[in-house]
């Protein structure tokens, strides 16, 4: 089972509209409404691949109660905590004449440190059985800076590896217990490292802590860099579409790599066949399964050379 | 007690942004999430007048459930009737630097047969304490087109006045059971009677049915046609702000002027008063209480010369 943990987990609305305007009214023409986060997203391609799956993190209010319903009619497994406050909601607005789309993100709740308490018992609860743990997107206000990296090291205590998925302080916060794998995408890595060089990028993150790094560069794929070395690994052909979930696509097959062990290039190559089929999915947390068992066989993987002075990444 | 009927009723939900960008992820600054629909901002209006009123209609899903908590938390008595179907939503995107509102309507439910029956029932049970009915707003797919008129009716043997706020086909078909009240807008009123001239368009809906026509016409404020005579008033000022709510402000003073029978030129004049300091709040179903008390001594209210060959419109 892998344990993912969506602490700011949201309802994703989709409208379709035919074109959005503005100052106007607009009718939407469909409504989906389900259960979003990036944790969420992962756990959902984790389903729809044949994985067992758990989802944890914190869920309130009426918009919370929306998402677990969506979660049970999904079949995936719900181990949300309670909270008082209430679960944020995306909407997502997709222009059909436009081909593009338009978001809107809630704050989110605030969590009280009872619950953040709660929450910590709960994830203990959840360790047992976990294979690996997958600790994804935003932390809501209220929760500690190092929320991660608290996550990171009860996992280590049970000897469960965690996949690490967040963004400024609290990715640089968990670098500290050394996840297994960190996946930040060309932005974040940026913002994190202070260089424009994904490669370099990336040996920062590895310096600061993380195991291996496999950031997202977009329609150019991924590059890890890990204690076996260092790779990038490209889709065939630019894929367009839906580009939210792409990523969440990818830590889902990173994740399973994790715990299969299996040898990076491997890896890589699920991981980017998976990203760019979720992309040709028009919601996140889908991917495309034909393309995708098309992808696999057509991804590029090419090793990269070591950096001047880099010792640990051969 | 006034009776407020919301057959599509909705949770409105309005997100403040710092400037809407098309094609990009915009962080919302402030959500607020409430029950909403016409009939539902009438209610809310009526109580914050002091007057009782309740709430029915139809209601479903999560959205629905958030709907009723909104209504229990807003002191407003809940007889919505439950639905199979999810209620709509509806997103009304606030842009703070253009000081303008993108609006998302969500489609609403399916209601099936039974459902429909289910209602009639209950609205037969709450009729005979009710002083007026305010039937407001579409009609959601699956219902009658004469869902109105068969209300209006049912209204009638009970002895209860009904006030009619519809459109198109929902408020043509309605006109057949003589409402005592129906309330277009200017834009409603022109497609149902074919014709932009909004005193030809009243007489054209009294010929059709309706005991008064008061249509609404924005900042120009309210023309009503009865059987006492006709009237333009209008407001001492143009007010910035929302005007989504303003007409279901007016309908709300109309109702309590029915169930007074407070003489046409007092009506209009508190009708113009509370659409106008509605449109100064910033959400549907509130206004402004200062400005209310002030504008009611300051709209002007003017007695229309009959038209040639009118003869009910003396």
């Amino acid at each position: 089972m892998i344990l993912t943990v969506t602490l700011n987990a949201a309802l994703d609305l989709t409208h379709r509209v035919d074109r959005l305007r503005l100052h106007a009214s607009n009718r939407v023409r469909q409504v989906s409404a389900r259960a979003g986060g990036k944790g969420v997203n992962v756990a959902r391609v984790l389903h729809a691949l044949g994985h067992e799956s758990v989802v944890t993190g914190l869920a309130g209010g009426p918009t919370g109660e929306a998402l677990r319903r969506d979660l049970a009619a999904s079949g995936l497994p719900d181990q949300l905590v309670p909270i008082g406050g209430e679960t944020r909601r995306t909407v997502a607005v997709y222009d059909e004449e436009r081909a593009d789309t338009t978001i809107l993100l809630e704050p989110g709740p605030v969590v009280t440190a009872a619950e953040w308490a709660a929450f910590l018992q709960r994830f203990e609860q959840l360790l047992p059985p976990a294979r690996a743990v997958v600790l994804s997107g935003s932390l809501p206000a209220g929760l500690p800076e190092d929320a991660y990296a608290q996550l990171i090291r009860r996992a280590r205590a049970h000897g469960v590896p965690a996949l690490l998925d967040a963004d400024g302080r609290a990715l640089l916060a968990g670098l500290e217990e050394a996840p297994a794998v960190v996946k930040p995408n060309a932005h974040e890595l940026a913002a994190a490292s202070g260089t424009d060089d994904p490669r370099a990028g990336a040996e920062a993150l590895r310096a600061a802590g993380a195991q291996s790094v496999v950031a997202s560069l977009g329609p150019d794929g991924l590059i890890a860099c890990t204690l076996q070395g260092s790779w990038h690994a490209r889709p065939p052909q630019a894929v367009t579409g839906n580009p939210t979930g792409a990523g969440d696509a990818a830590v889902a097959a990173l994740a399973l790599g994790l715990v299969a062990r299996t040898p990076w290039p491997e890896r890589l190559t699920q991981a980017v066949a998976l990203s760019a089929a979720a992309v040709a999915a028009p919601l996140a947390g889908d991917f495309d399964p034909v393309l995708h068992r098309r992808l696999r066989h057509q991804v590029s993987v090419q090793p990269l050379a070591p950096l001047e002075g880099e010792t640990r990444c051969p």
